[in-house]
């Protein structure tokens, strides 16, 4: 993939996130890209991101992943819709469906599809999968900042 | 407090959790207590947890918070119901509304209310508080394991 990732194209001021954000040092830099219609995010999680059985990602970071990859959506969606340059999203609500142990040790793929855009209001749902495996299921609404 | 930590009573085995487990070296060490018909964990994230804004928590980690501490009182509700060891609880869903952005260097406050015991699922709804201000609010559903 040859195109920016969409966190490369927030600003340099909201880059800071933990999750997603370039600037954050100690992060885990997810990057989100268009695959056709539905977005994707390509992630190996460190072996100490185990849950309480080790050999299965823990629960928090399932949610961290489908959260930053849902703000990400959330943000080229909208800024592919207006035209505009890409702006940031907060999450207002985030669910997770926990369906089957995610293993480490293997590239996880999150990907999204947006199901609304609402003027500041973008929803989108997500799966995670591993090996071709659904392994989790997320909707989030985000909400798109004022300040810029 | 003198009693022991929910987390402190897991088996061994599942006792790895980046959130929460005492045998995981790397991670948060989360720790959950009785507090009347609440459950208590009390944390302050470190500074490199920040979401796309500096000040403020990331996402992912609010709803590991939640996660972490619902299955905690999951198992602890669970446990003082049957008069059993306290068992391995993992999530089934998870759902997070986000109120208030959460800020950063100041001891938060997570509390659960168990709503349903059902077999081996447990219902728990939970608060994330920062200096009395809710910030957060989260549901989950989890269940028993199966393996002891």
């Amino acid at each position: 993939m040859n195109e920016p990732a969409f966190q490369d194209l927030y600003p340099d001021d909201y880059s800071n996130c933990y999750g997603c954000g370039r600037n954050n040092k100690s992060g885990l830099h997810l990057k989100s890209f268009w695959d056709g219609e539905e977005s994707i995010c390509r992630y190996t999680p460190a072996a100490h991101y185990t849950g309480g059985m080790p050999g299965f990602l823990y629960g928090g970071m399932i949610a961290s992943l489908i959260d930053c990859h849902g703000a990400g959506t959330a943000a080229a969606a909208k800024a592919r819709e207006s035209g505009e340059p890409i702006a940031r999203f907060v999450t207002a609500s985030l669910k997770v469906d926990y369906l089957k142990p995610t293993p480490l040790g293997i590239e996880l793929e999150i990907r999204g599809r947006v199901t609304e855009i609402k003027g500041r209001k973008v929803l989108v749902d997500l799966r995670l999968l591993a090996d071709d495996t659904l392994c989790a299921t997320g909707s989030v609404v985000m909400i798109q900042i004022n300040a810029q």
